[in-house]
């Protein structure tokens, strides 16, 4: 018996080099995994527990959000039009100081409610309370990668808790969590930390998720303080030996991107937040030409606004013919590759998830292109690159359950989720900036 | 009588300086204009013919598109990833020999209902057959500017007859309709065709819409055949002594600003063709420091590929930044001024439309900001500039009349829209090159 059957929909088949569709086909899912992927009507409807009539839908993986700050939502609209310094240091820092656990469990429910409704069905979340992040994560039904941030100020100890913790939530919620160590930054994190961070990396096999290189200051900051970059940074210290995530890396130099490329690191791209904070965007084509892995994130919802990914492979795209002064480069075929297959790979899912192939988890997700903005529907590829809107997302199935059916939520509960987000806001509105959780000064 | 009452709804109140909203207002309508913005519950509501329950929506002026080619959406998704010459000559002039009136009409109700759906109320259009595409803004009950678009190898009876039209249409579909001349460009009208087109404007009283320095690839080729830069050679030609709308100026140089600052003339910035297409990113805040207008427009979509305003103004905001590469330039209060009185002031309805004021006409969209993408709602003008997507607009009202309600167009059937506009896709996507309508060659 098949569990479930989703019958009669469009295919999406990406590769660096062509857009395909598969019209009229079935995806065959026992378990948690795709079975099959075939032209429909080669299996009797009668031999599927659960059957959703995708006609008329395109099925393609479920998004992938490679970076975000998921419960960071909560401050979202708090600090705008300000310098990334005023960002940390008068809004984020201070702000943070008020987070709760039970926020944490909140926030990152309403942020994974959002990415549900937008088709993403996997991030890499690095924040804090993340066994609460956890919970959520457990009861949206949603994949995730999580790691608990932690700075020098937070103490040796700390980190070894976040050791803990990652060790605990390894496999968690039926395997749909994996874990990764979460330190902070170079900047806020001292040589013997990383080093430290490294060490339980190794000793309990895990990678690591952190910020480097998030501007061309901060390079220049690094260099002048101590004579390396912060790219630099992460490998003396042992962090670039772990397969290792690093977010942004707007700042690193062509020797960064080259020394990048001989370990197991990749980039997450966030291409809203480079704008909002005029921090310059990232060069996706120079790591990309490094062999360097480079997946798509939102980044929080306090530089981008939303946790749409939709926006950041839009951005992505046209921000590197922007700065290329090429509308040649990046092609929709590419952008969408970094979407699926290469985001898996940041996540450190490759060949598991990012494609509709036979053995992949089902994470599985159906839009509708039949909206006025998308007709008539010359070209999937430039309608899915450039016009999609999270709202054309339908239905959204992770690890071969459906969470999200015909735009509503499954798993989750929007009108309370809304109602305790907004119980909490006039608490963490407040700026404690003599109480801030740590300082901005790389 | 009061026509129409908005109840309960939210203000939207925005200024250089700040974004206000006012809480629990009521907006009367009679006729086609606002009577007043008044707190609720000072009139009966049995005064009114039609009230809207708003109670949870923000009000705020109808979007307004500065810059478009609407019926383009009839070839969204077919010119992707190529430079701007194969993009005129291999694609789009090659398309356009295919067109005939009607499909303009339906192009033109296409993309005017996809534009209902996101809020825009009002669009500076520069096309062909635009006696087809008023009658779609006849029957789509929305604003519009139309210029009927020639080149020099239309010969000058074209201009005289698209002079007639201008002429005949000044205030059709009771006044929604307003027009424009249109010839394309200095690269493609030589200069006694700006002159006789100029001509034509004094005569009747008429401004004009036209491409001009959309690169700095025009401006230096200008420079170097013509010894001007496009926008001088609009100087020369009389051009910019009428109320002129120039689209793009992205190779505008710095004597093309001080220049144009003494004359009556907009800019319509177009933000997301530019990044498609590498253009560069126009300078708004030295056309805003000279004292120009400028209003955000979508281009047509087939470099935009859609015609979402609200991605335009989120654009125009976040690539202001990035060239600055200060994040505290182009704030929530400037760009939401340029999308409403700027923009309104662009497209020659200065005072009538862009504000929610007493006497204004009634083109008022209703949003709501309730969706978890939004949550908390801590601020107003960064969700607008920053989360708001298409979708959130809920009812639209134009001159007065309901025109989109619990989002169902109440004008527009979009199943004979799209079946139309499906039906001539075939004939549409034939790149007839050597008979292309045009050569790009600036």
């Amino acid at each position: 018996m098949i569990d479930l059957l989703i019958h009669r929909c469009e295919v999406l088949k990406v590769s660096a080099a062509q857009v395909e569709t598969l019209a009229d086909y079935d995806i065959l899912i026992e378990g948690n995994r795709i079975a099959a992927v075939q032209p429909a009507n080669q299996i009797d409807l009668s031999h599927a527990h659960q059957v959703i009539d995708a006609k008329g839908l395109l099925a393609m993986p479920g998004l992938i959000n490679a970076h975000a700050h998921v419960p960071m939502v909560l401050f979202r609209g708090l600090a705008e039009d300000v310098s990334i310094d005023r960002w940390f240091n008068e809004y984020i820092w201070p702000l943070e100081r008020n987070l709760q656990p039970e926020d944490v469990y909140w926030g990152m429910l309403l942020g994974l409610a959002e990415m549900i409704e937008a088709g993403v069905t996997m991030v890499a979340d690095h924040y804090f309370y993340m066994d609460r992040a956890a919970a959520a994560v457990e009861r949206a039904g949603t994949r995730a990668l999580l790691g608990w941030a932690v700075f020098s100020s937070s103490g040796l100890d700390a980190l070894e808790r976040t050791a803990h913790f990652a060790s605990d939530y390894r496999s968690a919620a039926g395997g749909r969590i994996s874990t990764i160590l979460a330190p902070h930054a170079p900047y806020t994190c001292d040589d013997d930390y990383l080093r430290a961070a490294a060490d339980w990396a190794r000793r309990l096999n895990l990678g690591i998720h952190i910020h480097a290189a998030e501007t061309k200051y901060e390079t220049e900051a690094s260099l002048k303080r101590f004579g390396r970059t912060p790219i630099q940074a992460l490998e003396q210290t042992g962090i670039l030996d772990r397969p290792t995530i690093i977010a942004h890396a707007c700042g690193a130099t062509e020797a960064d991107i080259a020394l990048i490329g001989n370990y197991p690191v990749s980039i997450a791209h966030c291409p809203k937040t480079y704008l909002k904070l005029a921090m310059d965007i990232a060069p996706v084509r120079a790591f990309r030409e490094a062999g360097i892995t480079v997946g798509v994130g939102t980044d929080g919802a306090v530089s981008n606004n939303t946790l749409d990914i939709w926006e950041s492979l839009r951005l992505m795209a046209m921000m590197q013919k922007d700065r290329a002064e090429n509308p040649e480069v990046m092609t929709i075929a590419e952008a969408l590759t970094i979407a699926t297959h290469e985001s898996a790979r940041a996540v450190g899912l490759k060949g598991q998830i990012g494609a509709l192939e036979q053995g992949y988890l089902a994470d599985i997700i159906l839009v509708d292109l039949g909206g006025l903005h998308h007709q008539p529907l010359h070209s999937v590829g430039a309608s899915l690159v450039y016009a999609a809107r999270s709202t054309d997302v339908q239905t959204v199935i992770v690890d071969g359950r459906v969470i999200m059916r015909d735009r509503q939520l499954l798993t989750l509960d929007k009108a309370e989720i809304i109602a305790n987000a907004r119980a909490a806001m006039d608490r963490l509105s407040q700026r404690r900036v003599e109480e801030r959780i740590q300082t901005y000064n790389p």
